[in-house]
């Protein structure tokens, strides 16, 4: 979360992350310049800098979702990626269980009735979240990608199970239980075997990791 | 699907099939009887059971969902549990891939965005979905329960990420390739070990299907 910067004129302020949203939405995060936003909201391109900073952190701010996942998903990957998949489990219930799962359901909500929204949260799980896991993977970029798309489809369903529409046993299971079911499945996603369409997807290599060409089949 | 019965004077259908999204809703699916509907819509609950036919009818008609998924859950599932995963995934991709796709995601839509809606959709996975899924699985009520509830945090999401807020690349992949992404995860889900949750969340006696204690883990 940003701290301490200076809040500005609150009507610059939100001029500038509506032309943000706009933008990112439109044109995707990679074409959205710093410039464009200023040019869109009116106002000088230093003064985007001045009060949001990066690209990144405009991006961020622009989606007002409570937590910025990066800094997140650094603190989740920081001791590498073995039991990765049951950490981040655990750090997505702290926040859903926290006062800020109330915002982040907003969000899903926005992203799911609001078309503008819900490419502002393509882009954003894209960029600030799927590219973040990916790197640390240790993979061929496309194949990092899908694996971090395979782990953002367990932990959507995740969400809207528990936490949208609530359904029971999960709705009300415990943060372990929740984790030590779905944990491995995110392990999986992370760093198991994807069988016979990882080289489809991927970079046309298959992964063999020293084991035999015969993929391992989930239990 | 319903074809063949006579639609009935549309305002008293409509009238039935308000107070039924209303009263399932609030009370949920075992509570609510079709006399309570019937006077709930001011009409003889005769009129109900001739319009809709049973309970169960009326409830599916009252979601407005494009296919019925007893139907579909019963062709999966007809040929036994096993490779139930990969054949679970191309059945909903198959229904979300035509025309019905709009209609689902319609459904989803109004799940998330309207409280009343989303404990609909609740009673109806609950009790048109887990439970049927629970039903084959050989395993005791309970354990059924959770097995089907972990599937559809999978599949949920796939839906999610997938039609609703499309990331790639999943969201252009082939049916082949997300059904064998995805279908060792449901097929874990539905058969596999789930290690020492089975125990706490199930009936009290974890499964063992003569293997050693020892958990299996996913790779």
């Amino acid at each position: 979360m940003r701290t301490g910067r200076r809040p500005g004129n609150p009507d610059t302020r939100e001029a500038i992350l509506a032309a943000a949203r706009e933008l990112f939405a439109d044109r995707g995060f990679d074409a959205t310049s710093i410039r464009s936003i200023a040019t869109a909201a009116g106002v000088d391109p230093a003064l985007v800098h001045h009060y949001f900073g990066t690209k990144d952190q405009l991006f961020v701010d622009s989606m007002q979702v409570p937590i910025d996942p990066g800094d997140a998903l650094n603190r989740v990957l920081a001791t590498g990626v073995d039991g990765a998949g049951e950490r981040l489990v655990r750090m997505i219930l702290g926040v859903w269980d926290s006062a800020a799962g109330g915002a982040a359901a907003a969000i899903i909500r926005s992203a799911v009735s609001n078309e503008l929204f819900a490419r502002m949260m393509r882009e954003f799980i894209t960029h600030r979240i799927l590219r973040r896991i990916a790197k640390d993977l240790d993979v061929p970029p496309q194949e990092g990608l899908l694996r971090a798309n395979l782990v953002a489809t367990q932990v959507a369903g995740l969400l809207m199970v528990r936490y949208i529409v609530k359904i029971e046993p999960l709705a009300s299971a415990s943060s372990d239980t929740v984790a030590a079911l779905i944990g491995p499945t995110v392990q999986h996603y992370l760093t198991g075997e994807l069988g016979r369409v990882s080289a489809e997807l991927g970079n046309g290599q298959p992964r063999r990791r020293g084991q035999e060409s015969r993929d391992r089949e989930l239990p």
